[in-house]
């Protein structure tokens, strides 16, 4: 089985602090061993990645960076959540919603930013069922927001 | 702990009847202890609440009332499903869909209508993950439809 | 107790492969007893039934019937991860996206494709919690996707 902690440190990635929700939400509720993250945006510590549509806005390759960096914010989340991603059995489920311009229609490639990383980072484990959605608008125009159920150690 | 059927009292609320499903699907089941609630409306028993976009035929504030009102429906279709709100253990995952005007982008401050009342009733226990999400239309032109995972004692 | 595999044959319903999923995701994970289907097409074998948007390129009916073929391959994935769908306890919970008109809100009556073949299918058994909502775009230009919780015998 592969490592996750040990794999974050292969890839040379440091988890950030979790983003503070934007509401009246907490970001991880456990019922069972399901974990249910709420869904997450590219935020960076220093504003988003990005804002706007992917296919007018912004290229499929920032899209695909916004998804990837609100996998790296849902790894802070879970970890937080969890003291060590150790604990995590396996991905379950994702949801990607992509702010699109009106004819866009790639939605799966840029969600694959961010379920590449899963997979990156716990292998077989990070494998996942998936939904990706194309939506006319999200908070604070960003480009993705994405959410997830973990499989957790009790 | 909060006795939800208590605060309803407290806060003068009394849950109407529980809204009929607009569709072949029932209004909630119940797998092991979590009990998934259909996608709801802010029907009044005399019509919508609201019927339009946010941010464009609709206020936030109008907004934010047709998000409280489904929020009142849920709770009706939870104590019909349970008979008493006091079996439930905890909110977990709320989705929140706003029908939102091109450029609307506080799709959270909508949904706080909903996920503050929960809080209201549930104390700790109504603290819940979440996701909320820009839509170009929804079911009858309404401007909030919201679904929900509640965990229930069997 | 309907026998779904008898009803499938008194239905002249022969499942055809499932769908190969169309990024970095399989295409259904089991948590315990939950059976999480991923976002599903109305792919054919020969394309998909229907592109577009309800509303506007298409009809109610076109929709209808995508979301009916959509449900014809969630069953396909259901069999294949399953090995037979007697394993099935009860459908759970079913999310459809339509792709949408701006005007168009008659998402429910599209997705009564998908859920009254469920039902078909599985009698009570088949009957489940949903939400239903219009979107501006889905993968390749989709009419339809659909997601599904299944619970199944462990």
């Amino acid at each position: 089985m592969t490592d996750p902690e040990d794999r974050l440190r292969d890839l040379h990635l440091s988890l950030p602090e979790p983003p503070h929700p934007i509401g009246s939400y907490l970001p991880a509720v456990q019922a069972g061993d399901l974990l249910f993250l709420s869904g997450t945006t590219c935020y960076t510590g220093n504003g988003f990645l990005h804002r706007g549509r992917v296919g007018s806005d912004l290229t499929l390759e920032q899209g695909q960076a916004a998804a990837r960096q609100t996998a790296i914010n849902l790894m802070a989340i879970l970890r937080a959540s969890l003291g060590d991603l150790r604990r995590v059995v396996r991905m379950v489920k994702l949801n990607g919603y992509v702010n699109s311009a009106p004819d866009f229609d790639q939605q799966p490639a840029v969600i694959n930013g961010a379920s590449d990383l899963l997979v990156e980072i716990f292998g077989e484990q990070g494998r996942h069922a998936r939904a990706a959605i194309g939506v006319s608008d999200l908070p604070g125009h960003i480009p993705v927001e994405i959410e997830l159920i973990v499989q957790v150690r009790e």
